[in-house]
């Protein structure tokens, strides 16, 4: 796609950020950037790998109120603790120790104090429960129209190779740890249950939904990836491996096309809740590839990897499209 | 202070963000955090300092427009340019070695796409220019209904101690690296005369005032702080150091303060745009101590280090109050 090269913030004939899809987006930002010296693997995989020693691990993510969580839903405690699990989790999918976070939260001068107290609680509780030693090391406060948190997380491959996306073998066998599609259908829920008349979200029978499916609602609101067993496949030998944070679908494909190979995925493997996994997002699962035989305790196998094919991803041998969560998306309902 | 234990998202008595100064709910926060193990010097600095070896820094900033940046004045260029250099100058104020950068970026959707390009352009070449071999790594991108950037620096200490704000000692000199005072009276200029009938930032007259004053929009707009002699001050055994962004006078005190010892400038060695120094903001100079006759080329002395005394800093011999940049206090304005 070509853009006017110029700065061109009043220019009304250029495309806007809705004209695109993040994909598009992301292609024409990314080619703007010269290779850091550092870089040892670069944009593209959970987190990018930097020297010296290849060792440091690095990955950043945002949320927003609005396109990424609901005040009304999220207490500040358990939006503290789901930011920084997420980011623990892309952390583990590259076989990294987390070592620490960085956060910058700007807020609307209306919230509570409470409130952000309670997002720091989430942030260190959810640190100390899912990787012990590995804290908040520093951050930047500020003011904004909605509640806005940019949280950076670093790890230690502690001499390990990093394990990619693109490492996935025809022969491998494909597993995940954690829950699948539990944070999709606690979001239904949510939708159908806790909206006002109007759509818009609302606290109102949130207490009794938490008393009702309890599962599904952590899974949604104060997620725990399962971070030490990103170490564990690592150290068996994973070939590959992502956190599932878009959709199994759109995430397996990822690591297919990535890899240059094809996965198929049983569908009896994959739950109670299946579609909700195939399509929803937010499970912050590890999908993993491994040799047959080496897949290590904590891990269950969902499928197989195949030589490259026409469709990327399959389900019980049928072709499928990966398709999930994508925020422009969200954004434009 | 004491605020509520429990979630209190609806809880209409408790303090709200307004109430408080940026220092009392970054106390607040800060208050939750148990400390990571890799921790070496935590919040509070320029940046943190990791394990392992003690050589990783890393520090985050977010700029949100509103409180941060005007679109009208900024170009996407500029932005991104600042965006990059503010926090390639936190690496620098520690002696570090700026290896990396990730950028989170949410954007609402009317935005023009080439906007964001240009972002991206004035990110790559503030690294390209002001730290060579450093580049982005990687980042995440996320709707907003105003532009946010948050930006996460890691440098590299190379062996170095860290040059924290607490190390000043009486009998230092205190010497400064850059431009005093030149943002801050870019800005004046930007709000006496880019602004249409309501205050509000308008691109009009932008252009003749870069023609007019290109030095002092220059250093607002897109600052070159001079990265390289944070590391040529660390080799000359600075005593302390910080890089200057809420205003001389204030982190002047900052590190009077954390250091335990008084500080006292001379006026007539801080330039032509000395009062727009002491109290205006976003200078990114270096403001380092040293002993006499260790000061390092490209640092000019504009003050002295004393014992504690009453008040932490002085002009002259009189006592002054440190005040500038507080974004909580800018959008009460």
């Amino acid at each position: 796609m070509e853009l006017p090269a110029t700065p061109a913030a009043t220019q009304s004939s250029s495309p806007r950020v809705s004209d695109l899809s993040e994909g598009e987006l992301l292609q024409l930002i990314l080619a703007q950037f010269h290779e850091a010296k550092t870089s040892v693997v670069g944009p593209g995989d959970d987190a990018a790998v930097l020297a010296p020693g290849g060792n440091i691990v690095i990955t950043t993510d945002m949320m927003i109120e609005g396109p990424d969580f609901r005040r009304a839903w999220h207490s500040g405690f358990e939006l503290g603790w789901k930011a920084a699990a997420t980011n623990l989790s892309d952390v583990a999918a590259m076989g990294a120790r987390p070592s620490g976070l960085t956060v910058a939260l700007a807020s609307p001068s209306d919230v509570p104090a409470a409130y952000l107290v309670e997002i720091a609680r989430g942030f260190d509780a959810a640190c100390q429960t899912l990787a012990p030693g590995c804290g908040v090391v520093g951050g930047d406060l500020s003011t904004a129209p909605v509640l806005s948190l940019s949280i950076t997380a670093l790890g230690n491959l502690e001499g390990r190779q990093p394990v990619l996306r693109s490492g996935a073998q025809p022969g491998d066998v494909v597993a995940v740890a954690g829950d699948l599609g539990l944070a999709a259908a606690g979001l239904s829920l949510l939708f159908d249950r806790c909206v006002d008349a109007s759509g818009a979200a609302s606290a109102e029978g949130i207490a009794g939904l938490w008393a009702e499916h309890p599962e599904l609602l952590a899974a949604q609101l104060a997620p725990s990836p399962p971070i030490p067993l990103g170490i564990e496949a690592a150290q068996h030998g994973a070939s590959s491996m992502i956190d599932i944070s878009d959709s199994l679908s759109l995430d397996a494909s990822r690591v297919a096309r990535a890899s240059g190979v094809s996965i198929n995925l049983f569908r009896d493997q994959l739950g109670a809740y299946a579609d909700d996994a195939l399509t929803g997002g937010e499970d912050h699962a590890l999908l993993a590839t491994f040799l047959p035989g080496s897949v290590p305790h904590g891990f269950r196998v969902i499928g197989e990897v195949g030589p490259l094919s026409e469709s990327p991803l399959s389900v019980d041998g049928v072709a499928t499209v990966g398709r999930g969560w994508d925020p422009f998306d969200s954004s434009r309902r």
